[in-house]
């Protein structure tokens, strides 16, 4: 069994997406936001870095998943953004997690299967994947994405190593 | 008596830089900077955190002072600085110490009397007005500018609050 813990950092707002991996199935655990008032940017981040560290208190995840930012946008929300994402890899290596990255377009390949997919297709196929009555809020359905997109490379890996394993044994018999 | 931790937050060195405000002197306690390797950005972050956090329970600063970035240069860069200074900000606020941002014309302004020094003339000044033999290392040297900054702005607020309380006595009698 593995707990990922998918974050989806933000000067305003940052989600959480929490599932689990049993047995090659995926299943939801929770997911929701930390919401940032309007306080100066220390305690705003010390927020962050607080709220990921009870999360990983409660839910005791392996790993906690993050996107990857390879072009910012603009020098003003980059900034904020590192701000943020520093708080949340923090925690995570703090409490001995491992971190791991992937881009926007590895996400939307895992979650829909297509590099080019857009927020409405990544919200609807999280849902689908993770069997939820609801919609979740669109920054708790970003990170449940990462996550999921963490749960199917480790599978991956798994497929991988095991092919690997056969072939070797293959070879030895 | 004040002790005050200047941080110059950067992706590959921060600098750091520990003054002592005691009796309206200024005094030099140390300087110096946390290189940081090609590893991966989880645990590059983690060892600002780490090394900030060594220098608060070693000197145990009342205050940590930062450079406010206004207009950062391109959208990577401002990122990667992000991420940095999200780090050494947690570790202030994890060890409960304020937290004080100024912009880089206030520190040259404090430091050099100019908002529109050099980095020459700031690094000349530091040398002089903590009186050190040998000129700092650079990123170490934007550190102790920045707790001097601090420095200044608390002697000025104390100054003030002096001269309005006489005001109050003056109306007073």
């Amino acid at each position: 069994m593995m707990v990922i813990l998918g974050i989806d950092p933000g000067s305003r707002v940052t989600g959480y997406g929490i599932i689990r991996r049993h047995q090659g199935k995926l299943s939801y655990i929770a997911s929701g936001c930390i919401r940032l008032t309007d306080k100066p940017l220390a305690p705003r981040l010390d927020k962050i870095f607080v709220g990921v560290g009870e999360l990983i208190a409660q839910f005791k995840p392996e790993c906690l998943a993050i996107e990857q930012v390879f072009l910012a946008r603009n020098p003003d929300s980059a900034l904020k953004l590192g701000h943020a994402r520093g708080a949340a890899m923090i925690a995570a290596t703090q409490a001995s997690l491992s971190v791991s990255e992937y881009s926007a377009r590895q996400i939307k390949q895992a979650v829909v299967g297509t590099g080019g997919a857009d927020k409405t297709q990544v919200q609807h196929m999280v849902k689908h994947l993770l069997g939820l009555s609801g919609t979740p809020q669109a920054d708790a359905a970003d990170a449940l994405a990462v996550a999921l997109c963490h749960a199917h490379s480790e599978q991956n890996l798994i497929k991988l190593a095991g092919q690997a394993r056969k072939t070797v044994r293959g070879r030895l018999r």
